[in-house]
């Protein structure tokens, strides 16, 4: 960490920091440029607030040098992290595609997306059950009644199963769930990150609509500091000022998320777009980028889903874009690339 | 509702929808353009799930005419909320300064800051105890203890107080809260925003980083939908591509809001900008164009604060803004002539 | 376009408006809502301003359903443009590749450069003579004796060459150089771009920073309302809140773009990401994703490069990617998949 | 500026870097993180180019201390510039309101426009001849005869006045122009900053859409640069991901500016928002957060303007802004407390 000090510090005021910092096991180097002091910061700098450093009287600017997350970091987990959901692996080379439809409706549109996805190509089963909308009007889910349709459906098809948890009283209904997902809204929901981090099952971890990849690392970082270190993080798009798709897929996140962590990373190219059109070249490019995973909306009967219809492939199409996907991955960035 | 079809639809699934609008009792009218068909759909459409009807086959475009929003919209509550936070009252030409430390630390700490910013001009005390952290590494709050000693201060200083809650089952702790706070960070914690709209007490919602005004009104709607009707909203930064200051404050949200929702507005200009010098030049631009109330930390002893020291002000620099925002509160814009 | 009147609209001024719309050849259609008249305007609404409209104090909103662009609209030119740059093709199936330094700055470099992109794939060599750059005090280019150099790599290495040009008074050194480049800070230089509508050469014209995609097609309508039809476009990043990457790539325009115009689609990993490692699996995804071409930056001494050395790749490592772009190209989405 | 070197770099290259930064009269100060040599560079880096140091293979990050701008920087001008507009000035506590149309149509509109303003408090006239608009079917503006036009109403109301230039070749119309407006979409046209840094006028720097305040300060320093240091800069809103107004006022522009330097600081209300009835709030928050002046366009007959008739004041409604600008001005920041 760099702390830049305005001219002519207060010598107290000075003193009072060095020492601070000493009692904080951090070593200081100075040196001084043509008006301004530099402190060069060396130890544990991710226990110091770079905030409060910044409010001090005496200090310019404050720049962080080292990354304020280890249990991400791939400088001290140089080897890809493998996931293992319910048999079905992320991580490592092993490629997951994930589908499935946004809402949980009935038993048979269940049954059917299930088997439906499971031939053409995923390995991991989702639906969604408790919703976040952004209306009070609109569809809520199924709730509890969702994930044990979502648990037939899983028996059916035989394919492990994620869905969303909204809030950390919905845990008792996430038994035979092998994946639980944090989703974009929730990302920064701490108290939640935080209880994930106790449980022994896999976590999806999507990205916020407004959020760096850092801070996207550093709420991976919650629940890995509970000892939860299977966490997959999702990038799904994010808000920009462009409004010919819902979100903007943020397709640099691979390669960048590749190199600083060795956690999977997945993406979303339905809800990145909000088009069912644009699921196919966005799925083709976040796999050859070097993604270990697609998660992709499919519904039997799109124009009848309860929600995000708009988004939604028939398991045919699926099919097609999980072959393509398929047939381009021998030639997608790997992780060892990637990653020097 | 305006749907835009495409040219030459299918026959049976314009029937088809159209048969299901009548369902729901919209009214349609149809107008031939040179190449599509255009229905304008009559009626209560905040039903309506506009990505589904946008997700059939025949359907181009979707444009939304009416607000999504019904408790929170002027159109239908022509007259300015009054809202009474324990004594303190904001909106319909009531102005509330809220004053307090980022994070609660000790009773000697809010003991002094709330007898201080009460000197200062302050009608409501704040203060953190459960605090989101981007960090995990990071001081959380003191939890239930932080929120005794906030209680305390309140006895001591004769003034109302709001804390913020991130989590439902921390209701418990709030019995002495007059009003409860709901961060930027949750204000699409869906789950959350249902819960307080059983509770009989005043509540903040602050604006998420990348949310937009409309999103702000659905999440207010949230709360309302479920009975409680007072919900005071506040404008505290947005996420945008300029560094040189933590978040962009949106200022002209105050006059948008001020027309679309009869609902009070505060802008907390310390959040906006994360640097205490900036707080007064916020403060007073937000008063003058129409805010309701100010939020604003304050410390006692900035530099040593555990959290957001760079943004808070001493307790003689708060009373000076206090001063200075009531010195232009003649000069502001009023509610009657925002809303026109 | 669809014109919302507020309720009760003054008659007069209701006559007014819909006399003047019937004089530029409109037809109204209007429908009654609940609280509102909505007006539906047939006819060529490409000439009418949606801001005056919006301005009447009659009318509450306006929405425009047709695009405002005809000649580079898809739906008026259903067949993929071909454009012929001195030999090199793009579009309707044919795929171009160019490479060169971001600062032309000497003859030995741009040859050697020149002869390295050609032997690792390129079809077109690209230089920068005309430099902008943020700061007054970094290079800035080598101008018309930048180009000369150009047009002697041109021939050394037998490849059609792009170049920037800044203002129109440069245009006198562009006689020999096949494609004119304008870059993303001049999108909306329009006198600039209505001079190009009467030049007799392919312009190669990129997004903006913080532009929408339909302001880019509105920028490519300038220059072909000319005469001027072969516009090529380039999706180069978009500056959004992340900050990991220099400017964020917009992946989803090109399929966007590839539906709403019958242009050539290129896309510039370099500038999108700012950093060498990343234009691989950058350009990999493009490339899948349906781009008609690539631009790369390659320096035969990236560490020596006058400006933008982070982002150029060496000869070699261009090599390795135009190979891994060629060999993902049979699998890459099709203008027709992507235009149904 | 701060070079974090990789760890283990080579000495070869690591000698290099010293030598060559030696060469620049730059002092290096290092010192040895846990895994990192950090160089700390003392003396005048604003003539290294960041990117080039950060191409480096043994760099993994480059940090600047010191603002690249120096003519513009308020370090080195302490003291406020006062900016004289034929006869009106700004700066140093004096305050400018500039308004008139839009666009100039005619002789009669410009001249009871101009008469308008100027019994309303206006100092400064304004009047777009050369008009930049999104589509090549809008209207384009009068170009020089609107300057003859504009000229005339300069003498019939006795105010001086500014109007926009968008191209080198258009400056023969602008000689009895008193100031020079660069537009936002031209605020990184760097031919023509440079072109205006050898014109003897004061010139209006509007801020890009997407434009950083320290990009703005390097934009004025192009101009500066030239010898030209008359130069006012305006904040006019940036694009975000909100659409309830057209553009985001970036409030806290003011405040940072006038912190960074000593040029005046204007700010357009009209633009920002793009709504007339949003003007007079932003005007009032603008002029107390402390703005130097203001722009605020005005039309004498809003509904018939033939550009952004959405954002125009009539004549009256603009006196009653003034007025109230006015009578805040007493109350509103001053520079000397902005620029502690």
């Amino acid at each position: 960490m760099i702390v830049v000090l305005k001219a002519n510090p207060d010598p107290e005021q000075l003193d009072n920091l060095t020492t601070w910092l000493t009692s904080q096991f951090i070593t200081i180097h100075s040196s001084l440029g043509i008006n301004n002091l530099v402190l060069g910061l060396v130890g544990d700098t991710s226990v110091l607030d770079i905030d409060l450093i910044k409010s001090l009287d005496i200090v310019e600017d404050v720049k962080r040098i080292r990354e304020p997350y280890k249990n991400a970091n791939r400088k001290f987990h140089p080897d890809d992290l493998i996931v293992d959901v319910g048999g079905a692996r992320i991580g490592g080379g092993h490629f997951m595609i994930c589908a499935g439809p946004c809402s949980i409706e009935t038993e048979e549109q269940m049954n059917a997306v299930a088997c439906g996805v499971r031939d053409g190509g995923a390995t991991l089963l989702r639906g969604g059950a408790f919703k976040p909308r952004t209306s009070p009007y609109s569809f809520q889910g199924l709730g509890g009644n969702g994930i044990e349709l979502l648990i037939k459906a899983k028996k059916a098809a035989g394919l492990p199963v994620v869905t969303e948890i909204m809030e950390i009283s919905q845990l008792q209904y996430f038994d035979d769930v092998d994946m639980i997902q944090v989703g974009a809204r929730n990302m920064q929901n701490f108290q939640l990150l935080k209880e994930l981090g106790y449980v022994d099952k896999p976590v999806l971890l999507k990205r916020g609509l407004a959020n760096t990849i850092e801070e996207l690392l550093m709420s991976a970082e919650y629940i890995m500091a509970g000892g939860n270190e299977n966490v997959v993080l999702c990038e799904r798009g994010i808000r920009t000022f462009e409004t010919a798709t819902r979100n903007t897929l943020d397709i640099s996140a691979i390669p960048v998320l590749k190199k600083k962590t060795h956690l999977p990373v997945m993406v979303d190219p339905s809800h990145a777009s909000g088009i069912a059109d644009m699921v196919k070249p966005l799925a083709l490019a976040a796999t050859v980028a070097g993604a270990d995973g697609l998660m992709i909306e499919v519904h039997n009967d799109p124009p009848r889903a309860l929600c995000d219809g708009a988004q939604s492939l028939t398991p045919e199409k699926f099919a097609d874009v999980a072959r393509a996907v398929l047939a381009v991955r021998p030639y997608a960035m790997t992780a060892e690339e990637l990653s020097q």
